[in-house]
């Protein structure tokens, strides 16, 4: 069976134009065989923490030496440094801006280029569309076999923006707060469950109570459980408490956004 | 030539957010030679019908064996099944929640399974994300080659749910509806070509009119040959009756919508 | 290494509906190997010129041989003809309707054969989604290497749009337009850097301004050099001057969109 590798792309690119389309025109005139899948191109312009979200929920559901670009780039032709993140089983390709600062926090051993052989970018390189020029070059030799230490040398002060962590100001409670919404409205908070088991089982004896702005959103199993159109919350599919509307966009039906603050606590 | 089958997928997972991707990820770990294609992402999130509608219209124009995914799931994590529909020439994978009721009544022989085998599954599952877990994993086994009652046992009380079929109340007119609107804001009715032809054949001295609200839609044969901005019927692509606007969006402008009536009168 | 041919697909049919999804099976049905690239289905509905620079801006970034079907048709169904545009390098399918007209300027050889082989189309075809029943079989054939002699005869009097072209009525001044506005709302300009250039070479004593209504948009060499929320100008990744605002929507905060008037003057 042919290997081809398969590059990932998650951008704010947009399907309007054809940028995201030209990427990948760059990437099989490299590497013919590469197997290119998309992650999304719909992040909110220059929002790097949703790209960072993205990419920390997906990359694992791909197999072993995946290439995952990200172009999310508001920096682009200043001085910021494009570079390749390796982790124990992955690449990621992009701008030096704190778009991996996720993949920082839960890999254990990696290894950040900074890219500067231009021999491996477009000979002729734009001061706005990396991405293009840097970033789909870059990992379309990358995916052909190249060292990573071919393209550059180690670097350790990467750019890393800081991931906002819940906090325990009591034992019986849980302050987290919303760091994604998705296209259905649904609200994944920075909550583990595994954060809620534990609290669970250092006070057994205890209801635990998902509360948003001193309302309760009564926690469920599953979406449809909830027959009628309040705020309900769930483990979702990363392991995230979640708030959801059934058959409803609990975003904008309750006014809620990232940054917004969600409590469990015990009562 | 290497065979390389083919997995479309139809959800409403949008554009925003990695949600198909990762279900990428997971087939080609399964099998790295499966050919995604994208049938749309667009779906209106828990729009079973519409998921319905585009996947009757799509499936044909794929080879033989192709695999069709659905992810429209309000139910995900309830008691609603997971299954595989097998008609003559192409597979189904989706829930057992109606999504695939339109092939229920075209297709002449078909065999639907009741997806249970959980080694096909991922060995972890949330009860929020089914794509990922289970419609995925099961579509990546299927398109490697294995056989359909390895996924469990055949069924027969699946969910069908009702298709607007047209009325004929008197024998100079048929009575449909709209049943499905494009990006174009075209809208479909469920008025097949064959059913006017057969109205005509028995009627041939009168002439037809199509009706939306007591006005006429003139039919034309192609959109160009109406040459105003007024409401105009013809056959579309699928063989069933459509209203449109030249050049501007029927369903916006005249306020018409999927359920909306519409009839074809001899007189 | 297996010799996948590329074909790419432009068009307005959306994200919504299954259609560029029904295109890719009709093209899998006839060459299986084809590797199909999105460049977009985002091209605003009817925008023929829109389509056209989407497909000049990204054709150069692939392969040799590769085959770009271009689908906004408003005039499917009527006279108006199929047709394959072969430059040097690339082939080119779509309707005769000025789609291709940025091609014809840039390229230095060019053959264009009206498709009417019609043992090449889909047999059943409608008169509203040639999409599907003639471009994608007719590329998908291509693809397999039939000469594109066998689809048709060469014309001569295809459809050639009128492309903007800036002026310079005075020897201090270039009259340029918006031709193009990204996702992002940044504002691609018909004015080509060596344009500009040329303009400074013969009066390096004078400095260059970029003019919008009067209003100047200071030039600069990427977008976060601009540290405020006013309109700047650059020139982009396709080599022509373009407004924009840093982290903000140019299009939208400033009112401006294709066909305004842009100005360099010396002074």
């Amino acid at each position: 069976m042919e290997q081809r590798l398969i590059i990932t792309l998650t951008t704010d690119l947009g399907y309007k134009d054809p940028f995201a389309g030209i990427m990948k025109g760059v990437i099989l005139n490299i590497n013919p065989t590469a197997n290119i899948v998309d992650l999304t191109h719909g992040i909110s312009p220059q929002n790097i923490m949703q790209a960072a979200f993205a990419i920390e929920a997906s990359f694992q559901y791909f197999p072993y030496k995946s290439i995952n670009i990200a172009v999310v780039d508001p920096g682009v032709g200043s001085v910021r440094r494009p570079i390749i993140v390796a982790t124990d089983h992955h690449y990621f390709v992009g701008p030096d801006n704190g778009v991996f600062s996720r993949l920082y926090s839960i890999s254990a051993s990696l290894q950040v280029i900074h890219a500067t052989a231009e021999h491996y970018f477009l000979p002729s390189r734009s001061s706005t569309f990396h991405g293009r020029d840097i970033f789909a070059p870059v990992a379309g030799w990358l995916s052909r076999g190249v060292d990573i230490l071919n393209f550059g040398d180690p670097i350790t002060d990467f750019v890393k923006l800081p991931i906002p962590v819940p906090a325990s100001p009591a034992h019986n409670i849980i302050e987290g707060e919303i760091v994604y919404v998705d296209c259905f409205g649904n609200l994944t908070t920075n909550i583990h469950h595994m954060k809620i088991d534990e609290l669970v089982l250092n006070n057994s004896d205890k209801e635990q109570k998902v509360l948003v702005r001193g309302h309760e959103a009564p926690l469920k199993d599953f979406y449809s459980q909830a027959t009628d159109k309040g705020l309900y919350s769930l483990i979702n599919s990363f392991g995230y408490l979640e708030l959801f509307v059934t058959n409803g966009n609990a975003a904008s039906e309750f006014g809620l956004a990232v940054g917004d603050r969600v409590g469990v606590v015990l009562s």
